[in-house]
């Protein structure tokens, strides 16, 4: 099966929720498509093929909390890497590096051990969906601060219209695009 | 390697915190090992041996937020099986099942899509770890009430003290256990 076909089926699979988490936004509920095995097995085979292909560099995955937790663990098993977290504020023992980001209305604190990151280390961070890019953005000021090189970033779907890749100063990878309805 | 040295390894690089998230209470944090990729890699591998060999019936694996999430996905790709989370109330669109749980002061409630599950479908719920047994109990009625038969509940950690498998009625595994300090 091509890599074409293995995104055509996981696209088919896919929720969209018109309203949630509130009106004029249409939820593209990656959920949705997981009960299906062959989903999990095909997302799984075309991240790690698109990462053995463009940056097989990579040392360390690092997952946004909580949906990036679903790839993060399973690619770097499979690429025989570490992998580790960015946490909402207060959820992480130890020391931590922290950076302060925007929401729609006042801001929120995402945080990383220090330990989690050796220096220079080449890290792709990875989360289910590209919108706005405000969380992207500050995973990977977070993972700079912790001394790490990021590399890339790939999500699995992204709304295009968003344009949230331009606020993301790396290479940004997405498998499906949704632009308009 | 043997499973005994895998789990030997798994449990070297764990971290432990004191006083986190407050006094009197020793963290035992997975997220540090997992930086170590050989441990994303046991983690896998004992979890898959586990269930081919006592669970081979399992068509689902329902992980619980957020940490369940770094299993859920990896094991059911690995298996060949789908996957559905349980998370925190207002986060999952469509039509849902609910339950509501008590913390050490107030109460929370869990979600499931009911589409997540289909009718009698066998499910082994995963989390990292078992303390008090309060989130998994949670998660046991929430399949339930979305049809599902619970075969299993599978865990990392285990804080033996709590006794908290005495709480789910059902088939509980573990394969680290931490008694006392």
């Amino acid at each position: 099966m091509t890599e074409k076909e293995k995104i055509e089926y996981i696209k088919s699979r896919i929720g969209s929720y018109p309203d949630f988490p509130k009106k004029g936004i249409i939820f593209r509920d990656i959920f949705s498509a997981l009960t299906d095995g062959k989903v999990c097995q095909y997302l799984k085979e075309i991240v790690v093929d698109y990462i053995k292909r463009c940056h097989p560099e990579v040392e360390l995955i690092v997952g946004l909390e909580s949906r990036g937790f679903l790839f993060n663990m399973m690619i770097a098993a499979e690429l025989g890497i570490g992998c580790a977290p960015v946490r909402k504020k207060g959820k992480l023992p130890g020391e931590l590096v922290s950076v302060e980001y925007t929401l729609e209305y006042g801001t929120d604190v995402f945080e990383m051990q220090t330990t989690a990151i050796q220096k220079c280390q080449k890290v792709l961070i990875i989360d289910d969906l590209l919108a706005t890019g405000g969380s992207l953005d500050a995973a990977i000021q977070l993972v700079q601060k912790a001394g790490g090189e990021v590399v890339a970033c790939v999500v699995i779907l992204e709304l295009v219209d968003l344009n949230g890749r331009k606020k993301l100063n790396t290479d940004v990878h997405s498998f499906i695009e949704y632009c308009g309805d």
